[in-house]
């Protein structure tokens, strides 16, 4: 058994991180922090948990009885708690932002915060199995990707090399629910009142996602920012709970053959328990992954072969967040790739 | 011209007001105040309304060029402002609800409260035009009903006489959009992913609305709660922004004849521009009353004729609270009475 | 392994058992048919399947290599496959309304249809497992319950002996989300632009559950609706795809002791892996039991005692339709009572 | 008193008309037809209108005493009503798709519909009066521009000039709510249950908007297809019920000054009523235009300056169909062009 610690388990990614663990044959939830419920019972709190046994508990119990532990804090917490964690040996998966980008200026600047643990960082893996799987397993930290960049870039990442053929950079059209956009933050932007019957563009041109889509993109395919400019990344807030759906607009110097396009996502679609590709005409919504932890992808282009939309439907929480952190946990620790997840 | 002047113009039923008194043909609007807004002009701070020229100031500004006075503040708020209104010689409609109970001590009860001000409360009308159309027109302070309250009294005092054959006392069963239950307020209770997909009752035999219910059910009808007891009030919060529905159960010691049942409704539909009794078989819903000031009731009585469910919707926000505010000034200043709220 | 055909797959009720089947450990789907999907593979029809292999196919197709048929058909459906299916030797859970009121006069009256196999149905169990497990497990046809019968009953039922006290019928507001009021029904009543911002009774005292509740109520308590009247039940439609709340109104002819209650609520409690009593002061929601199988309920006493008002929260989907059939084939052949549902 | 027929009135675009005709000082509704409706009274049908006198009667009533006639049905009987109406000397503002794309080729490839009377076609105006406003005054026959062209053209055409330095064509990626994409029609697609908490994209590369969008841009501005290919436009199916919201992706030859193009946009806002640019850093939502005819635009620059966001919101039904419809009509009759509209 993998026994868990969840710091910071009363929010959203937390609870679902619970929800999911709940499933889990191989893995037990040994201990659960909360600044805000300390000392109350799982099951009071959060109704939906009844029959668990788990009583919160503040952030700074010992973990040493604990295989790993997840961190759903704010960006600030984790930078604080991660090198003490991994010094008492504790495997790590930080659900924040802090060890995702390589470039600390480029954290700085979009993060508003000094990165302090610039060595550690260099030791944390990229969170996406997908592309990630052998340093996965081997890891003691893992930076678990945003929600954004995950649904952007198994949109992506697929047309391989390919993407060397892209003209101009992609443009990424995303909208998400309000669990994946701030959730249960007490304050206007996400009143009832505010959200619900609404919708609108946040962050134009400045979202923190916008470096990681960029950076995991350049590493990993013949995109060159250098050559063809940046990402351009725009997110919007969805009256829904649950679920990104991100539209990606492509051009390429060159027509492309749909069936060569469809082989590399069929493949993608093979080496990932998670990645769907939809037959041709079919295009995803977001109910259809609500919950779940895959990714179902929808490749389209137009007559001239040299425009392609491609469209990509995940669960922020989920494949967004807490399922693909499970995942993680999984790839580290020798369990079934899938195990808590269907 | 009545000019208005509108305190605590950046809550919910003062931005209605707004939105009711652009249209109105024979009122202007002065002074909004906020605490939060001062010295913002409103249509940056709430885009709805560009091309509208004022701005915000703060509470304690001068209102001696004003008619009325809208009060749309919280309770201890009005409790203090409104005697001194009163004496500066403003007519003042006061949203809140302090000068609507006449017992203080179920007002502290309800409200949590001392009530400072027992001899300006005995001066003030209760302002359901339906029934106090003549005091209105002579008043120089409104306790503007509560949103359940109007919904629930305008179901029930139509039966008139026939209430005095009421072996038990009514039950209603009522829920309200969002923006009838607390808001805007910036706590969890009305955060998007609370309320969202949800339903939930809430302050179960202890709603400061019941006893607003049954003062004037007891003042205006024989019915008695002395011999049948005190009237149930359940409120339940819908995931949706505007509308209340009441569903309100009732028993008679005897069968009551549908026409006769009909006519008393029909009589109450003739007597109110707002009023309107849906025809047999058909049943209100809330969109219907959406952004207007109507209540639309349904009556029905079962087999035996002594059970009989009336149903009732309005919008909280127009005739549950502002749109009502609006009727009253057109009452007190000799406007038409629909001005503006049609 | 139990081998399962569901018959009527692709309507709301069958969907979600296939989503509950697809975890249960010790059973397997063999067949599912759907008139309208017949021929196609489900993971191509409803994407939130995918990697399942199962194509649909007519209804007409052969069982025998099935151990239970779930029937998720309209109700002059299930009367005609019923008989045939017993004949066959199968075991079967109908979902449908047609197996469940003793009084086939009562059934015609509401369902507007002749019963033609009223022998059939006193063989028939009504499949609601806290109160009739011991009848499940020897059962072949079981009536497995509506969805607001489910939710009423779990709230009066525990009350037991005490509902001879009762001098009042009960009165039951209910409301239901979109799934457990017509659901997928391509007309306008369920049209997003008819739902959605709405909310309103339908069915005011001729609702088909009706004489359920009212059924096993007497049945199963010394509620006797000869001498204080028949239960009074209101449907009402959410604007939300899951869940139903039931308000429940009750009067007793004297002041219950608060501890007397509660006891008999917790030892429902335990006595059932999927009802849960809420803490005193906490109210149940909807969305704390959707996509699972609990039904969660809260019991409230007036100042005088005599007043009650019970509130549950169920999935209509599960715990009020799919689930609930789940729970009893589990019962029927021997398996944990929770398998596949938590 | 300009008389109105309205054709096609049960639908949304017709119920909105009617909500908005009702405040119109110098109009009166004359004739309101619907082959579902006919002989039934609209109050009694749409409650909402209660008040209201008017019957519908069948689409084939005399309407000579009408001064105008809004078409407010399918394009197939668009096509064969137009002409004749003309003809009897009706002016036609026709909301279908029928009158607006010059290239019959074009239409029957969109519309899958042969386009019997080109030669009236020549004579229509497309009715976007911040272009056509001298045009319209005089025409006999308006196309009411579709909903998304409204939002994609007011959003574009104000850089005027500077379109000539597009290097790439416009990408628009917009997202309409249920009204605005199928809204009442009884199948599953606008189905609650289908709808709701769920987003999706649809029409991909085929959407019947975006010729008639290309064509305006083409003809109203430098850009040209021919040069840098054709508009790219996708649209998305929001859950909620009114509003448009298009992100629009623009990149120029060279950077452009930020003033340079707030100025022309501020033009634009100057010289309509109904146009509004926002603040600089402030972004529309849908909500903010509900029930409005006013269009809100933001313009957003990257510090390239060759990178331009432009974000427009609209009410779907009233600017994007029914408020611009009665806008065109102010202009044809002399009347105040915000006459019922404000």
């Amino acid at each position: 058994m993998t026994r868990i610690a969840l710091v910071g388990a009363a929010g959203l990614s937390g609870l679902e991180l619970i929800r999911l663990i709940q499933r889990h044959p191989q893995a037990e939830l040994e201990v659960i922090t909360s600044g805000k419920y300390a000392g109350k019972r799982l099951a009071d709190c959060f109704p939906q948990f009844v029959g668990m046994p788990q009583t919160f508990t503040n952030h700074d119990v010992d973990l040493k009885d604990c295989d790993v532990v997840f961190l759903a804090v704010p960006n600030k917490a984790s930078l604080d708690m991660v090198p003490r964690l991994l010094q008492e040996g504790r495997k790590v998966i930080d659900l924040s932002g802090v060890y995702r980008l390589h470039d600390t200026a480029a954290f700085k600047k979009f993060y508003k915060l000094e990165h302090t643990s610039p060595d550690v960082l260099k030791t944390a893996v990229f969170g996406l199995p997908e592309y990630f799987k052998p340093q996965i397993q081997e890891a003691n930290l893992i930076g678990n990707p945003g929600c954004y960049p995950t649904g952007s870039l198994l949109g992506l990442l697929p047309f391989g090399d390919l993407l060397g053929l892209l003209d101009r950079p992609p443009i990424i059209d995303a909208k998400s629910g309000v669990t994946g956009a701030g959730g249960r933050v007490e304050d206007d932007t996400t009143n009832y009142v505010t959200v619900n019957e609404n919708f609108k563009a946040y962050k134009v041109f400045v979202h923190q996602h916008q470096p990681e889509i960029q950076q995991y993109l350049s590493d990993l395919s013949p995109y060159s920012k250098m050559q063809i400019g940046e990402v351009i990344f725009t997110p919007h807030l969805l009256p829904l709970d649950r679920g990104i759906l991100s539209t990606i607009y492509l051009h390429f110097s060159e027509a492309l053959d749909t069936q060569a396009v469809r082989s590399r996502f069929e493949a993608a679609d093979q080496a990932s328990p998670f990645v769907h590709l939809l037959p041709e005409g079919t295009l995803p919504d977001v109910k259809e992954v609500q919950h779940s932890n895959r990714c179902h992808i929808s490749v389209n282009g137009d007559e001239s072969g040299q425009n392609w939309i491609v469209i990509t439907a995940i669960d922020n929480l989920t494949k967004g967040a807490a399922g693909q952190a499970l995942q993680n946990m999984n790839l580290m620790f020798g369990h079934d790739e899938t195990a808590g997840l269907i």
